[in-house]
């Protein structure tokens, strides 16, 4: 064990697109558990897009991390001291104790990790908060049905990955809009997306899109916004519906971005558009997880990893993810 | 009867707002009806915002009309020549067929009208579609609960001030928006709702509405879209649901507008817009009427038109009310 905690806290709130110097590293004493609580030494951490929101003070479905604070995020940590019965030294959990080497936590809100998937870090990606995030999104708020076409944006990222997959699974045709060429090649290649495209080099995505997606579009699954999503909507499908689970594309823009007004065509389409948070499924993570655990074991969910070593690199990790810098889920390797 | 048929026809597309030169009006030989088929005298014609997408030739739900054909729109008809058992001389019918002083439709395609209401214009308005759109857009989009804040724009319209009683008669806070200081009072005063007000007068809708519901809004019946939507998503509660009725402040642009984008709002409030259309409850429609007819024997669902006198003038009766010349619904009285 280090004889302190190293803490990356939040240094400034970012204007536009976030900079090293928003963050900064602390030592910090250990801290010392409660009665109920446990000590924990963290293993893994996660950095992911909602992080930026995290980081502004405008109001948001959650509190903005304070400066000077620890910034959030999932993390997988080994138990090195204990006071609970629920969890002894040893034990590996998932939790949300932030980017920080060692953190204390009542043992009640902690998940002990099974190791039957091999990696303890799947628990933060395809078997995690990414993959229920996938799962809910599509199959509660896109339900698509056998045949129907489903079109995923950032499909290389840790949610856009499962996405696609749990849309080959259910039988549907699936086409994946990435950022590089060698994401595109992985998606179809690895994964099994019937298509995919790198919008970085399409002028038109909306006549991509139409070649494509030749029966139009049924579900659309985005975690980018923008431009992008302006030309799905013009191609959806009567009936379509649409899951908004991110919009990476407008999080660091100085001022708004003004945009083509869609909602006479959700008239013509009596198109559904919704807003997701996987947390209201917290009551049915159980039945996700299990669901996705079971297809990672049969090998038809797969996934990739984009390691960061050290958790001082956990800012420049995070910058990256938000530049598209993964394949797959971003994180960082603490200890 | 008249010697011939008079029919009202699109003469142009309307560029921007419609003109009376858009229209022209015609002398045709009265039809014919053949096997299983009346032939009609119109009563009543009914103008509604939705004919202004039907003049234009952009892709839409329907064909539009095209040039030198009679406009589309639901009448209330009297048979005065019949070809099939359905139905007989002198049974009035509701019907979709046009701007015409006489037409030849199939029986099967006409809904005999129940005189029991009074009326039998009621059956163009609150107990036939724009009743029918504001009962399915409000109970199957929105859901409102008992206690939840319900917001509807263009509240004085056809729809609108259906969408409101049905509200109140749910239980809800209703808060109507608007055009004239008339339209408001008739609202608050005459058809119960708990607030409303006059957008023309209010420089900021948002402050309006945070005023008028101070627990936010938790279903929003949209038949305008533009600013004052803009104003309702940043006020909107969490778990909000919005349906997409009309768009009437964009039909007439000749350009389309730019505006915010929402989508991210859709996270943060995880809320859910949906497009509506009718037709596509077709096969509820008589759970629809019956309800509706109900409460408006019980007196619980009040009613007003604005009637113009003369096919000739249904043009000027249809600009009147694309401009919100029109307290509840506008009819054209035929013969």
């Amino acid at each position: 064990m280090h004889a302190t905690n190293l803490q990356i806290q939040l240094a400034a709130r970012p204007v536009g697109f976030p900079k090293l110097s928003d963050f900064k590293a602390a030592e910090t004493p250990i801290p010392q558990p409660a009665e109920g609580e446990v000590l924990l030494e963290t293993m893994w951490l996660s950095v992911d897009p909602y992080m930026r929101g995290r980081m502004s003070d405008a109001k948001s479905y959650a509190e903005p991390v304070k400066l000077g604070e620890v910034m959030v995020g999932g993390t997988i940590c080994r138990v090195v001291e204990s006071k609970s019965e629920k969890l002894k030294v040893g034990d590996v959990i998932s939790g949300f104790t932030g980017w920080q080497r060692y953190a204390v936590a009542p043992a009640k809100l902690l998940m002990k990790v099974d190791p039957a998937l091999g990696t303890v870090q799947v628990y933060l990606g395809a078997a995690g908060m990414p993959g229920l995030t996938a799962y809910f999104g599509l199959l509660d708020v896109c339900a698509p049905k056998a045949g129907e076409t489903v079109v995923v944006s950032g499909a290389a990222g840790a949610v856009g990955s499962v996405v696609g997959q749990i849309a080959k699974i259910k039988g549907c045709r699936v086409v994946g809009i990435a950022g590089t060429d060698e994401k595109v090649k992985w998606l179809v290649d690895e994964l099994g997306f019937d298509a995919a495209y790198n919008y970085k080099r399409e002028a038109n995505n909306l006549a991509k899109l139409r070649e494509l997606c030749p029966s139009g579009i049924d579900c659309y699954f985005d975690n980018v916004g923008g431009v992008i999503t302006d030309a799905v909507m013009i191609h959806m499908n009567v009936h379509a519906r649409i899951a908004i689970c991110g919009q990476i594309s407008q999080y660091n823009l100085e001022k708004p971005e003004m945009g083509p007004r869609m909602l006479s065509m959700l008239i013509v389409k009596r198109a559904k558009v919704q807003g997701l948070l996987v947390t209201d499924y917290m009551p049915r993570f159980g039945e996700g997880i299990k669901d996705l655990a079971g297809w990672i074991k049969e090998g038809k969910l797969k996934y990739e990893e984009t390691i960061v070593n050290g958790l001082e690199n956990a800012p420049q990790a995070f910058l990256d993810m938000l530049n598209g810098g993964n394949t797959g889920k971003m994180l960082v390797k603490v200890q």
